[in-house]
């Protein structure tokens, strides 16, 4: 029999980030009846009516009042092959002009197998040389850390406070990077609510990365998945419509505004890429468009047809689908820190502290004792109450003794009770 | 504005075999009234009456039925998130079972975004050391170029004649890595019909195939995308079902038998990976599924859901649904064929010869010049017939006289008049 060993295999299967998501779920497997703060997946509330024939049906209604064709055409678009950028570019385009202001040729847009497969091609775009870094927000989503070590791109971490990224540093690792005979390349941040940060972005910050990014000729990678969780009185542009010199290549997904199994997502890439011997120009996402072909061929025009129904049942506003959703995240986020404050706060010098975010879907919980495996397990198994290690989202060591919960998935009473198992727990095992 | 230079993308881009997608389609979009012998795509007849949604109720049916679930639940099963292995392993591998009588563990079973993000898997999770080479049967299917430019993995081309893979040839080539200090980690081939060769494996070579591949230590990538056109008193077993020694991975694609716009694929993956250090083991898609969590997340539920359904509504069997579209193909082959032999075989002395394959989508033409790019536009504009030159599927330059017919797209009628126009084509612009 052919036996593998592990060492003959692609290093980045030897690294915990590609093992991260089997990790929760075989643990959420084994004890089903903890209450789990662990997936940052939608609330089930919203497909309990959920009927995608509808929209696939309000899609078919578009292509034929819309762009001419007759219905059986119209089914077929559905069924066939499709071009690689995708069959809705031109309506996630008229939406990002509408919702945020921003100019874009539907030929700057692709739609890719959600926002995990955008960053994937956009890192096999970018990264060319041995030199090139890739710089993120520490701690950062995992799935942009497992993309570049699949692809074997270095990656540098910058520092997040409350108010976005440092500016200053992530500065100091440019200078740093060109000394080493190299730069970087891109940075990949998520302005609003970060998963798992959960900071924020300043728009005074948003103003400094852009000219750093000019300054120091760098693309920023922006992930928006969580700017519609904000609250309405205080949203704040994302970095593409502050962008002046198309320095930002931005990435959506509609698994949270819409839903996670249509797996739909796009990239935003209005560069112009130059062929220095024939002088052709293209868009960036031309390019992305290309290696998409290799990777996927084309994302499901069913889905694609879902997704562009709920765009049009909703105005054709990626922010109305957002507002649709926000206010059950806003209230479930409000409940968990109120209970927090209320259960946990209690436990008195226990060292325990955590950030109070206005949005997202994810508090960070600093405990005096590392928040690992075998806390977990001691947390799932005696208290019923499952939650993520925040070392997993750090390229160091700064999040050995953090915890991520997550409230997008539990209803308010669930959360309730999860937080008074998660006091007691605290209470006995942790304090000092 | 930010501009980008193309030398500073990832070198893949500067690849033909990147743009060879988009450059059909381009072409195509020029000349809509030409009749195209280019697309490999299903037959639109099969598309009529075709109603996803019937499919996902009976999908929804069997999870209720059969896996216990209740209705709501099973409906969001398809709409949030899912496991990254697929939610259909256990209904391909009993139809793996039942169609070829190979052993199958679900476990060895992930569910792809197509046969393209399979191979693109398949080949991560395999090349990891600089001097691993794949190789491949030349000429050779685009998508597996592709891949393999994108991960930087060193191609070496295998010639095929009418009954398979040259396997002497083969052992040369890895003696020849061998020498060169690395070796062939794997060898990717289409045993039945392979496009755009035309070639089918005979069972002799395919026993001989394996047993080198045995002795030389490599595996073979198996891509039975057009098995199911063989004629049905001809069938061969796919290599997967001769495999003795988890030599095969396996790679199929929905694309073909239910709908390309599922973006459904699977592979089989049953070899056990072991880990030196730990002694653990797990099996190859394991591995696969990792990789796979940082590339696509999943595989869009929902359209597992329809792929699901066709395959219990077709007895779960892979074979039965192939068997309701093949004779379609060989109407349309038999058709191709015979109006070459009418109309083209006339061309006395005219150097023009093609091969006479027994299924698949495929026949390939000899000319005696270039089959190149102006001349496709010549037999375009001016015959209003299209073809796909077959340079872009060598590694070298056999090919560059050659050009594809694909009949699958067509009917009987548009074949007719097609061949005529390329007939014509061939008489005025190329016959010595």
């Amino acid at each position: 029999m052919t036996l593998l060993d592990s060492t003959a295999l692609h290093g980045s299967l030897q690294d915990p980030v590609l093992g991260s998501l089997s990790f929760l779920n075989e643990v959420m497997g084994r004890y089903p009846d903890a209450i789990s703060f662990a997936p940052g997946a939608p609330h089930p509330v919203f497909f309990a009516d959920f009927d995608p024939d509808e929209y696939v049906q309000c899609f078919l209604d578009h292509l034929v009042r819309d762009r001419g064709l007759d219905r059986t055409a119209a089914r077929r678009r559905l069924y066939e092959y499709g071009p690689s950028a995708g069959i809705i570019t031109d309506l996630v385009g008229q939406a990002l002009r509408d919702d945020h202001g921003i100019e874009v040729d539907p030929a700057s847009v692709v739609i890719t197998v959600g926002a995990q497969e955008a960053m994937f091609l956009v890192l096999r775009a970018l990264f060319a040389h041995p030199g090139d870094v890739l710089a993120v927000a520490d701690p950062c989503f995992v799935g942009i850390l497992g993309a570049a070590r699949l692809l074997e791109v270095p990656v540098v971490g910058v520092p997040e406070g409350t108010d976005g990224i440092d500016v200053d540093r992530l500065e100091q690792e440019c200078r740093a990077a060109r000394r080493a005979g190299g730069r970087v390349r891109a940075l990949y941040v998520s302005p609003d609510h970060a998963n798992p940060g959960g900071s924020r972005m300043s728009l005074r910050c948003r103003h400094r990365l852009l000219e750093l990014a000019d300054r120091e000729d760098f693309l920023v990678v922006e992930d928006n998945a969580y700017g519609f969780t904000s609250p309405a009185h205080a949203l704040l542009p994302p970095l593409k419509a502050l962008d002046r010199s198309a320095r930002v290549v931005s990435i959506g997904t509609f698994a949270k505004i819409c839903f996670p199994g249509a797996r739909v997502g796009y990239v935003l890439a209005d560069q112009w890429v130059t062929d220095g011997s024939t002088g052709r120009r293209e868009r960036f996402a031309a390019k992305l468009t290309a290696i998409k072909s290799m990777v996927t061929v084309n994302t499901s025009p069913l889905c694609q047809a879902v997704i562009g129904g709920m765009l049009l049942r909703h105005g054709g506003s990626l922010a109305e689908l957002g507002r649709r959703r926000a206010g059950v995240y806003q209230r479930n986020l409000g409940h968990l820190l109120d209970a927090l404050d209320r259960h946990v706060g209690t436990v008195e010098g226990s060292g325990i502290s955590w950030n109070h975010p206005d949005g997202g879907f994810f508090v960070r919980v600093h405990l005096p004792v590392p928040a690992d495996v075998d806390l977990l397990e001691v947390s799932a198994g005696q208290y019923g109450v499952l939650w993520t290690p925040m070392a997993q989202f750090y390229l160091g060591h700064d999040g050995d003794h953090q915890l991520r919960l997550s409230c997008s998935y539990l209803d308010p009473a669930q959360i309730e009770v999860g937080v008074q198992r998660l006091a007691t727990f605290f209470r006995k095992e942790i304090s000092a």
